[in-house]
């Protein structure tokens, strides 16, 4: 057992009027509700890049953190490991989930580096099996070494097409070993900076085809876990081809992957494609490609992706509650995405952050859940467009423009504005949260 | 004649030099270019909307323009059109477009605003032909009206969606009787304003139902132009629907649509959706959906749709090096969907914008052709990519992860990064613009 | 007694526990905090503007309200008085504020304005006497008309000036016959569209001159209130002068005006303009300037003025931390500038709409204040610069750089980072909210 | 002599025809324009910083360029001076400018840093010397190290403030002792993360006086250069004290600093607050405070300051129309704060990216100085305020609101608009450009 924690406690539930701030307020894993506890609700899963692997770095500044397991080697992976699960353990959440470059110190060659993640998937597999910790899902990393600098599946390079390969299969294939129940992809370098030395069309054929070699591969090795693209508009690229949820769907279409690829939504890049949370998740869910979250929350005021906790109990609630209706979580769930601000030092600091994201979801979860209960939200949308639901509307839906318009002269049709009712719906909202 | 624009003179080409305000000095129609006239290349269009039937509000004021053609008689909509036509005669350009409210008074039903249309589309016809202005696109107001503030096929009374079919039926009509060359759809309210009150899985698929009936429609009557779909990701919805090139790509898709539609696509939405206009002419492009343009420019930080009269040379070049890329204009153009300033009061003002802007835009196709003739630009992005013309790149396009992995470890690849020379290419396009 | 709000009851407290639509649930005016009743703690005032004078358009359609009241005579003007003090009845708020322009129609010339003006007054006088209702400020519509649309009081036309002197003149008459509290200036019109035909240096000296001759006008007639300017970024103007707190308070210095007015901040132009509401209340409170708040909300993801009413109690209760922190309200209050979603037809919206906010602002007020009460959110702030008490901090601030220097290098000084311990603070917020 | 930059030749003018990439077209340094070399106009400097310093990094990815300099020690300090003066040399710019931390590797204390920083800057005057160029200012970096995470003047810990009033000292005394002709202070950690922790009135109180001592010092040493402040609105921090020009403005005024202390206006900054660039400009040009610029461009669709080099040659020109206007430099010139795309890997992208950008400066320059000549542009602008030179609209500013209310109703003034002519002044430019 490593100090790094030292006296802090494992965060308990204590009640909503606990004033100890290392407690659960909300977040009580065994809390049953609909048949079902929490802790299998909202399936928390920590971040390994954010919490361990980040220095604290910005745009005008270096590394802020000063972890004792900072550096190249082995033992250094090995001590971040221990860390890792002593904070799992002392936050009690179900799941995390990695990069290969979290776990593992970069090889000087892919031989090197897999065998090394062969290495670290073992480690984390006996403390896995140890603590009960389950692995949520794994990923690549494709954009921190220059070698990605102008993408992965889509570098004009086809060496780093191959280089990719190479580790997305080693990736998929340790977290298969590991149990882990969706693979993960984030394309942040498939895109472009400018136009101007873009093959764009080329580009995307290149990212679909590698998309399809993951779903082949997936079917290859059994891998029974969903296969999920996290969406995102920009930054590190200037455009990035999986901008929202809207256009991967497109993107699957085309090439013949909706059936089989499904959407890690986060927060914050919803947000910065121009969209709410809900609409993303909303959207996913209308078309049959919803899959995870990715928790977090993003400045509205920047345009960079801030990846903050999230504290805002009536957005997390309204996000819960199209989780919900989307049927809950199958084999994704609440990975918190998340990273302490920079100049958040203190190891207190890295649990009292997730406690308190913990908290504020299950409360916007059980808030959401609440409002599903009392029906008067979904009542007032099915009332609004209950005059879809006859039978001549929906024979209308199977006719031509010439015979609905010849109707609406004959029959003299004029409709009439209804009060879409907005004020009162978020007054609604404000009773639950 | 009227003499709204009396004394002012039609503009001719004088040449670059030319300080004659009153004159072209890029705009010259019957030069010849790769063996079209510049005409044919760009395929100028006028939209009656701003021009004729935009008071001058803002959110913050009403009515500024005080023209002599406003109010609700069928009289002054003719005086309008004689105008309309005497701008196009001065001006010169090609082609002109309307919404249905552009031309017509609406009526106290359907069939009579139905028999307006008629009644002024007989008239527009005859100026059509006196004058030889043909007609670009027509398209319907789905949005003014307060029966469309909850959407049009999207709405959830189905009286309005009906409704709508039967504007867009005599719309189609009326676009096909005046030789019309394409059919345009603009969904400013498909949308939502909150998610609260909406069913938006029910609302897109009544809205692809729609498109699908304004298919088979244009089949059933033999129209032979294209039927386009204008993206714009919000305003006057907090949401719309057809976001950007990509979600409606995803969308024509879902519906089975993607053969029978292509894309208008704006500048200033395209900014509105974080995107360059580049980008989303080339993104249809690639896609196999790119059909015409509307041509404006868009402040960039608002984040309304200022739809300002293109004045940015560079930019306007690189747009046009993708049109041309595309392969030009078929039944699209350029429509200038631009409208005056609220304080440019004068009959001279509204002529004299859009001789600027002709020859923003002549200036700037002149200079995309140049680049594409000269070769350089292209050179550098096919060398860029000159790697996966190999059969060995090619053949890795058909193989699986595990076979790429496998050789990249036995060959012991490691891609060296090459420079992506992004500003030598931006001076290599300012050698041109 | 009109019947526009019939059936509509008094909304009274009820508390947080009722179900009832038409209850306050945590507004309680006559509830005790600290010595002094929530309704004076808050000071509610309603908009006139949004909530009777406004027809529901936006900038692609028209007019979705049908009110009985809408038109241009005073008989018209009177029924709309009755029916806004009814609602200020049934919501029992003790405020309101308006514009000239809300309340009489437009006349023919200057006089006819102030005439109907001063016969507008004279009802609204007996109707707040008869109920009771107050006004908390006065001010003039300087940008809806025509003449208005390049300014007022930075027109290029010395008689647009000249004539929103008079305007003013009379608005400031209005106010002070009924007793209002403050006078506000708001500036939409004060800036530009384009640089190329604007002399920005003298557009702001003759703005900065308006001020001050308001300001000697209040002295001349012994208005007791307070002069507010209520400062926004952008639209209508493109570019307006009074962007933010801090761009104001340059301009009160440079025109000698610092300590005779104080801001009026809201919520939504805060947004606009790239900030927290609560960064701009602590940045008028630090600079001296803090006087009053329009409430309403701003989609983050719109660059328009949404003017949403409030419902987000977290950042609400931030914003009230700010006010309370700065001495609560003197002149100032609470001024609810929202206006209902255009799709919200009803009267019944109307009332709830407003009942809504003020339960969140309530609500808001009081976690507020129970914060500041806890004292741990201002224990943390004080201990994080506790540093700064000492006598030799202190003393450095009279020091010179060569001195401080001298002490550093002199004493080995090198500063050690302590956390931010931001999440920890968002946490102890949530325990509130 | 390194061979960083061996083979490519100094670049020299050859005149807009020439497709030499290795030669400006339009930046021709000896060329007269009214009376002074173009050299002298334009004043060029280039950025320690982006062209030596940064490694390439993004938030998601690490370094991409590999210099043979990089590293922590003396001797690679001196190479990579070495490799700076021959870029200046290829270049032949006449400035050049610094942060400390470009120049020296940081020592272990404040006394090794400077002792550094003075070896340093004795091997950059040498090199001054024997090349002739000079220093246009220089500044100190006081963002990078983890030690002001939490700010520099306006860190909650005093030691900061004196750690930072040190390095400052050194760098005033260096930029002295290297003839530089300014001194820059850019507050990228002035400012706050979460307003939760700050206590923003006693912050900016430090920086006032901070700034203060800065002044103070300046004439205790004798320096004849101009103090320059560079505002930048976020990012590093969520909010920066410096925002933008006016807020500086306000902040020079409360610390009476305003006849002290001039702008360093950045392109991209001036996009960041939500301005144009000329916005900015001619704000401190009619203050008072115009001092120096810092080129580049920010990506109009990013919130993040993506300091690209400059291309688009309309918008440079109505930079430097302003900058004319405002009397064009004094102390100030135009410093390339830009940086190559973390692609562009290669030592020619450094040399032409430079080249360029002198290009599109030179030609936006001369431009700008043409519209002046030809004069059509500010003859509109004086003719659009004109009424305003007449002696009785002089004499209104004199008067009170109550004697110009009076004239407005005894003459029954009523204004008329005028067109603002906005297309016809932006063709006029196009005429330019
Ligand atoms: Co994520
Ligand atoms: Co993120
Ligand atoms: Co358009
Ligand atoms: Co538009
Ligand atoms: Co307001
Ligand atoms: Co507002
Ligand atoms: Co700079
Ligand atoms: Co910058």
């Amino acid at each position: 057992m490593t100090d790094f924690f030292k006296d802090i406690p494992e965060i308990a539930y204590e009640g909503p009027d606990s004033t100890n701030e290392f407690a659960y307020r909300h977040y009580n894993p065994a809390e049953m509700l609909n048949g079902k506890s929490m802790e299998d609700h909202l399936r928390f899963a920590i971040a390994y890049w954010h919490s361990f692997a980040w220095p604290g770095g910005d745009p005008f500044g270096g590394q802020t953190f000063e972890r004792p397991w900072f550096g190249d080697t082995m033992d250094l992976a090995r001590l971040k490991a221990d860390v890792a699960f002593e904070m799992f353990r002392i936050l009690g959440q179900p799941f995390y989930c990695w990069h290969d470059a979290d776990v593992r110190p970069e090889g000087a060659t892919l031989a090197e580096s897999r065998s090394r993640m062969e290495e670290m998937t073992d480690y984390l597999g006996q403390k896995q099996e140890a603590q009960g910790t389950r692995l949520l899902w794994g990923t690549a990393n494709l954009f921190t070494n220059r070698r990605f600098m102008a993408g992965a599946a889509t570098n004009p390079d086809p060496d780093v097409f191959a280089y990719s390969a190479g580790i997305v299969k080693y990736c998929m294939d340790a977290t298969q070993k590991l149990g882990g129940e969706n693979y993960v992809l984030w394309g942040g370098r498939e895109g472009y900076e400018t136009l101007l030395n873009t093959d764009l069309k080329r580009e995307r054929a290149h990212a679909g085809r590698f998309l399809q070699m993951v779903v082949e591969y997936k079917h290859k090795i059994g891998f029974k876990g969903a296969i999920l693209v996290e969406p995102k508009p920009q930054e590190p690229s200037k455009h990035q081809y999986d901008y929202d949820v809207a256009t991967v769907y497109g993107f699957l279409k085309e090439f013949g992957l909706e059936g089989e690829v499904k959407m890690n939504i986060e927060q914050g890049h919803a947000i910065l494609a121009g969209h709410s949370f809900e609409h993303e998740l909303a959207m996913a869910a209308s078309l049959g490609i919803f899959g995870s979250i990715d928790m977090n929350r993003n400045d509205y005021q920047s345009g960079w992706d801030t990846d903050q906790f999230p504290n805002n109990l009536p957005e997390v609630a309204l996000a819960y509650y199209e989780v919900i209706k989307a049927g809950g979580f199958t084999t994704g769930g609440t990975n918190f995405d998340a990273k302490l601000r920079r100049q958040s030092l203190d190891p207190v600091d890295l649990i009292l952050a997730h406690a308190g994201a913990f908290d504020v979801c299950a409360r916007g979860y059980k808030a959401a859940a609440a409002m599903l209960a009392d029906g008067a939200l979904e009542a007032a949308r099915a009332q609004r467009y209950a005059g879809w639901d006859s039978a001549e509307a929906q024979a209308m839906l199977g006719q031509g423009l010439d015979e609905i318009a010849a109707r609406v002269e004959a029959e003299g049709i004029e409709p009439e504005p209804r009060s879409g009712r907005q004020e009162r719906l978020e007054n609604l909202v404000n009773r639950f949260t």
